[in-house]
C-alpha cells in the first residue's frame, strides 16, 4: 500500500490524467467492439488510476509474479478499464485493446486468466471478493508475505449474498491485507441499485460485518490516496472503501443517466466526448508502479506423492468419506502446500482428520458454501496451494455458479462431496446429492472421481492433487468393503473390471455403493449359474469408453448401469453416450427417479431400484428378452 | 400477532410448560429414530411455544388455509420440534411422531410439504427466509391480507449469503408482515458458529440491513411475547428477533456443550433427562391458537389460457427471449395472479414487457438470484400466484441448490433463462449457459422447454403456467425466424418434425438456434440431393422418445443431435439415453466442448462445430461410413 505521506500536486494531477486516459481507452475499445460497458468503466476511472499507479506494488512485466499485489475486478463487465490500466502501465498494446471482444483476442468481454494479470475469471457478479479472500488468507497465513489484495466491487453486485459471506469471512480471519473498493455508481443494469447513493447504509453494513470502512468521493484522487494509504488501514481488520461515483462519469449527457448500461457511445458522439475528456488531461507523463518486496516463499506443488503406500485390508469396512479424510491428512504430509477447507461439516466429511494433523492448513469456512468454493479458488491461484474443499455433495449445488466460473478461471481447486445419493438414508432428500454428477460432468475442465473403496479413494485424492482443472471426488456415507489391494494402480480415465468370467452374459457398471450392490448381485446370480461382469469406472469423467465397449462386446453387447444418482446426467447417461455410435450395444439404466424420502439406506436402495435385488431382477429381465 | 397486553402469569407458565413438552417430544422422537437433532430443537423450544401458542393465528385443522399465518422452519434439522408443536396443537398424533424418519412416515428428517403445515422444504440451510419473503410479499401486495409470516433461522445458517439477500429484499420492500427469529444457540455442527453469543453484532447487522431488531433471551417466554407482540413491531419494516439461546437447553450435561449436533440422547440417559424436564411442567393444560381473520381473497389459478391467438408471421425474425417477454405480458391479462420476477436483467430477458403492462405484479429482485428463486417459490406457495422468474440462463446456476430444494418443496414456480449458449457471442463465457439443460433435467419435477421460435415460446409460457412442478424455459439471444403457424398445437413431451421427405437419410435434432442451423444445413444438402429430416423436440424433458425412435427408424437409424450446450447432460445425452435400448439406432452428438470465448455468434457456432456448416460436414461423414 502507498505510504502515508500525501502525494504531491503533480502526482495527483498525473493520477487524474491517467484516469481520463483510461476513460478514453475504455470508450474507444467498446466503440471498436461495438459492445461492452463504457459507463461501468468510467465510474471506476479514478479508483483504477490510484490503485494501479499509486497504491499497488507489482512488476509490470511479470504480472503473475507471486510477490505482486493482487487485483480482482469483481465487476467483470468493466473489463475494458482493467485492460486500459495495463495499456497505461505498458504491458498491453493499445492496438491490441482495439481488438476487444474479437475472435482470437484474449481481451474478452469479461476478464479471464488467459491474461497473465487476471487470476480469476469474473463476469458472474459477486464472486470476486470470495476469491480475493482466498488470496489474502494465503498471503497472510500460508505465504506470510507482504503482498496485498485489492478487489473492486460494483454496487449492483453487492446485492449478491456471496459478497456478504466473504465480508464475514474476511473480518473473522482478520484479513488486514485485503481491501474492498465498492464503486457505488448508483445505477444497475435495468434501474438504480437498491441503495442508490445511500452511503450511510453501505457504511453501516460494512462496519457491522467487521470492516474498517471509509466513505469517499470516488472521483477525488486525493481522497482515494488517503483512504488507500497506510493511514487508512487498521491492524487485524480488512478495509472497505465505499466510493461514491457516477456511472458514465465524464461523458456528457450520459453521466448518471439511466439506460446506458452495456452500451457503447454512439459513433456520432464519440469524438466530441473524447475531445472533452482529453481537454482535462494536462500531461502525457505517466507514473511507474513500485515493485513489490520479494517476500513470498518459493514453493513447489508439482508431483505430490503419498509418502507411504495405503494400508487397508481387503474386506475391511470403511466409508469412502472417511477414506477421503484419511487420505487428505496423509497427503498433507507429502506437501506443505496441501490445504483443506470445509463448511462446518468437517466431522461428517472427515476433513476433520486433516485438521487434526495440519491445523494451520485447515480453513473453516462455516455454513457459506459459495464463499468456501471461492476461497478455495483464490487460495489455489498462482499455484500457491493445492486446495481441497469439502461439504455434503448436495451442498456444492449452492456454489454451482462459482464452480462454473472456476473452469473459466482455469482453477485447479478440488472439491469433495460426501453423503451422495439416497444411501444416506434417514436425513432425507434435502441432504441427498442426486444431481452432483450431472453438475460436475458439465464443467468442462472437471475430472469426476467416484471411488468405490478406501484404496481407490486414496488414489483419487493423490491424482486430484496432481491434475490440472477442477477435481471432484464423490464419496458415500455407508461403510463399504475394501476391494482393491494397496498396490493397485489407478489412473484417470481407466476403469477396473472387478469381476469377470469367460461366460459372463452381461456387463454391470456401478460406482460407490452400487458397485458393492453389483458384487452382491453377482454373488447371488452365480448361485443360479448366471455370470455377470462387473466394472468400476473410477472416473465418470473422463469415462473409459474403450474398456466399457470392449467388455460390453465380450459379453454380447448388454450393459446395465446402476447408480445412486438421478437418471439425468449421471453414470448411465455417460455410458449411453459413450456407446451411442456402437451398433449392437444396449444400455439399461438403473438410477433414482423422483424425489426421495427418509428411510433406512437399504430400504431406499430397494425402493428406488438400485439394490442388489434390483440388479438381479434387471439381469433376469435383460436375459429373458 | 399477539396483542400488546402482556400475557398473564398463568399463560406464561403454560407457554413454559408447552416448551418443555416440545423438548420431551423432540428428545423421544429422535431416540425412537436413533437419529436427528434434539439439541437444535431444545434451543428453540420457548420460541416455538410462544409462536405456535400465543402469537400465530391459524386454523389447527386446516394448516394450509390461505388466511393462516405462515411459519417457515429455515433451520430444517430442528424438524422434530415443529412436528411436536403440531402434536401439541392436536393435528399430529404423538404415536405418528414416534415413527419419525421411518419408511412411510411423512415426518421426515427435514420438513417437506407432504405435511400440510409445511409450505417449503428446508434442510439445505439459509433458504427459509427468501421463501418467507415471497410469502410476505404476496400477503402484503397481492393478497392484501392480514396474515403474517414467521421464519425461524439458526445462527449457523446466518453465515449463508442467501439470508442477507433476503434481509435486504425484505427491508427494501417494507415487509412489515414478516418476522425473522434468529435462534442464536452459539454452536454449529462441528464447532461454535462464528459470532457465538455476540448479540451486539447480530443486532448491528440486522439493523444495517434495515430491520427493526430486538435482542432477547430466547428462553424467556415473557420477553419473547413482548418482542413478538404488537409493541415489538414497526410499520413498514420487517422485524428481527435475535434470541440468545443454548443448544440442548434443558438437557443436563449436554446443554451448551460441543459435539452434540445431530446426536440423539443416549438410551441410558434419556429417561433421567426427561424426568428432569418433566419436573418443570406445572400443568398439562394447553393453549389454543387463535384463528386468523378471513382476509385472503378467493382466487383461481387453474386453466390459464391466452385470451387471443398468437399473431406472428412465418419467417419474421424475433428472438425467443423477446417472445418470452411478449408472451408473459399477454398471459398477465389472462389471469391476475400471474407474476414476474427478475434479477436486474429485465431489459435483456424482456420480462420488462410484463412489467410495463402489469407493474404491480412485477418484483425486481436485484442482483441476488438465489433470493429471486426463493421469493418466486414463496410467492407460489398455497397456489397464491403463478410465478415466472427470469435472468440469464447462466445465472440460474447461482441458485441451483434453491431449485433442487424447490422440487422437494413441490413448487410450481417457473424459471426462464435467456442468453443460452455460445450464440450470445461477444460477452464471453461467463455469460453463456452451457450447463443449464443438464442442471434442469436433473431436477425430478422439472419440465424443460426449449422453444425454437416465437410461436412455440408463447405456447411454452402458457403450458408452464398450467403445469405442476418446476418449469424451465430456455431462450436465446439471437433473432430467429418464426417457423410455426399461429394455430400450431404444442404439448409437453411432443416433438415436431419440421422437415421431412420419404428419401431422408438421417435425422437431425436441434433446438433453439441449432434448429435453425439444421434447417439451413438441410437447405444446403438438398442442393446436393441429400435429404435430412429435422426434428424439434420442444421439451427436452420429457423427451418425445417415441417420435424420435420412429423417425430415426424411418431414415435408417442415424441421428445427429446438435445443441448450443455442453455435451454432458444436454439434448444429445437425452437422445442417446432415450434410444439406448434400441438396436440399430446410432447417435452422433454435436455440442460445445471446452471453455468458450468472446467472438461473433456465427464465428463461435463454427468454431464449436454446431453451425449449419458443421451439420453438413457431420451428415457427409455419417453417410460416408
Amino acid at each position: 500500500m502507498a505510504s502515508s505521506a500525501a502525494p504531491d500536486a503533480r502526482i495527483l494531477q498525473s493520477l487524474r490524467d491517467i484516469a481520463n486516459r483510461l476513460r478514453i481507452l475504455s470508450i474507444r475499445a467498446t466503440c471498436a467492439s461495438n459492445s461492452g460497458h463504457p459507463t461501468s468503466c468510467c465510474s471506476a476511472a479514478e479508483i483504477m488510476s490510484v490503485l494501479f499507479f499509486h497504491v499497488m506494488k507489482y512488476k509490470v512485466n511479470e504480472p503473475r509474479d507471486p510477490n505482486n499485489d493482487r487485483f480482482v475486478l469483481s465487476k467483470g463487465h468493466a473489463a475494458p478499464i482493467l485492460y486500459a490500466a495495463w495499456v497505461e502501465a505498458g504491458y498491453v498494446k493499445e492496438s491490441e485493446l482495439m481488438k476487444l471482444r474479437k475472435m482470437g483476442c484474449p481481451l474478452e468481454g469479461h476478464p479471464t486468466p488467459k491474461l497473465a494479470f487476471v487470476d480469476v475469471a469474473t463476469g458472474s457478479l459477486g464472486q470476486g471478493l470470495g476469491a480475493a479472500c482466498g488470496m489474502a488468507y494465503t498471503g497472510k497465513y500460508f505465504d506470510k508475505a507482504s503482498y496485498r489484495v485489492y478487489c473492486l466491487i460494483g454496487d449492483g453486485e453487492s446485492s449478491e449474498g456471496s459478497i456478504w459471506e466473504a465480508m464475514a469471512f474476511a473480518s473473522f480471519y482478520k484479513l488486514d491485507n485485503l481491501v474492498a473498493i465498492f464503486d457505488v455508481n448508483r445505477l444497475g443494469q435495468s434501474e438504480p441499485a437498491p441503495l442508490q447513493h445511500d452511503m450511510a447504509t453501505y457504511q453501516k453494513r460494512c462496519e457491522a460485518f467487521g470492516w474498517n470502512t471509509h466513505v469517499v468521493d470516488g472521483h477525488d484522487v486525493e481522497a482515494l490516496c488517503k483512504a488507500l494509504g497506510q493511514d487508512g488501514q487498521v491492524r487485524n481488520r480488512p478495509t472497505a472503501i465505499v466510493a461514491r461515483t457516477f456511472k458514465g462519469r465524464g461523458i456528457k449527457g450520459v453521466e448518471n443517466e439511466e439506460n446506458w448500461h452495456g452500451k457503447p457511445i454512439p459513433k456520432d458522439r464519440v469524438e466530441g466526448i473524447i475531445k472533452e475528456i482529453n481537454s482535462l488531461i494536462q500531461s502525457s507523463e505517466t507514473l511507474k508502479p513500485s515493485p513489490p518486496s520479494e517476500s513470498a516463499p518459493v514453493i513447489d506443488i508439482t508431483a505430490i506423492r503419498m509418502t507411504s503406500p495405503s494400508t487397508y485390508k481387503l474386506g475391511d469396512k470403511i466409508a469412502t468419506r472417511k477414506a477421503y479424510g484419511l487420505a487428505l491428512a496423509k497427503l498433507g504430509h507429502a506437501n506443505q502446500r496441501v490445504i483443506a477447507l470445509d463448511g462446518d461439516t468437517k466431522n461428517s466429511t472427515f476433513s476433520d482428520l486433516f485438521r487434526k494433523e495440519h491445523p494451520e492448513r485447515f480453513i473453516e469456512c462455516f455454513i457459506a458454501e459459495q464463499n468456501m468454493i471461492s476461497v478455495a479458488i483464490g487460495c489455489a491461484t498462482r499455484d500457491r496451494t493445492v486446495a481441497f474443499a469439502s461439504t455434503f455433495a448436495a451442498f456444492f449445488s449452492r456454489g454451482y455458479d462459482q464452480i462454473r466460473m472456476a473452469a473459466i478461471s482455469e482453477s485447479n481447486a478440488n472439491f469433495s462431496g460426501s453423503h451422495c445419493g439416497i444411501s444416506i438414508g434417514e436425513d432425507g432428500p434435502s441432504q441427498m446429492a442426486l444431481e452432483d454428477i450431472a453438475m460436475f460432468r458439465a464443467i468442462p475442465t472437471c475430472t469426476v472421481f467416484y471411488p468405490s473403496d478406501a484404496v481407490s479413494t486414496e488414489r483419487a485424492v493423490e491424482l486430484a492433487a496432481n491434475t490440472k482443472g477442477i477435481g471432484f471426488i464423490r464419496t458415500s456415507r455407508p461403510e463399504t468393503a475394501v476391494i482393491y489391494s494397496n498396490d493397485e494402480k489407478f489412473e484417470i480415465g481407466q476403469a477396473k473390471v472387478v469381476l469377470q468370467k469367460e461366460t459372463d452374459s452381461i456387463l454391470v457398471i456401478g460406482a460407490g455403493i452400487t458397485l458393492h450392490e453389483a458384487l452382491a448381485a453377482a454373488n447371488q446370480l452365480s448361485g443360479e449359474g448366471v455370470h455377470i461382469r462387473v466394472l468400476d469406472p473410477f472416473t465418470i469423467k473422463p469415462l473409459d469408453a474403450a474398456t466399457i465397449i470392449t467388455n460390453a462386446r465380450a459379453v454380447g453387447g448388454r450393459i446395465i448401469t446402476v447408480e445412486d444418482h438421478y437418471h439425468e446426467g449421471g453414470l448411465g447417461e455417460a455410458v449411453a453416450s459413450a456407446v451411442s455410435l456402437e451398433p449392437g450395444i444396449l444400455v439399461h439404466r438403473l438410477a433414482v427417479s423422483g424425489v426421495a424420502w427418509s428411510a433406512k439406506p437399504t430400504e431406499l436402495l430397494d425402493a428406488f431400484g438400485i439394490s442388489a435385488g434390483s440388479i438381479v431382477a434387471a439381469v433376469h429381465s435383460a436375459l429373458a428378452n
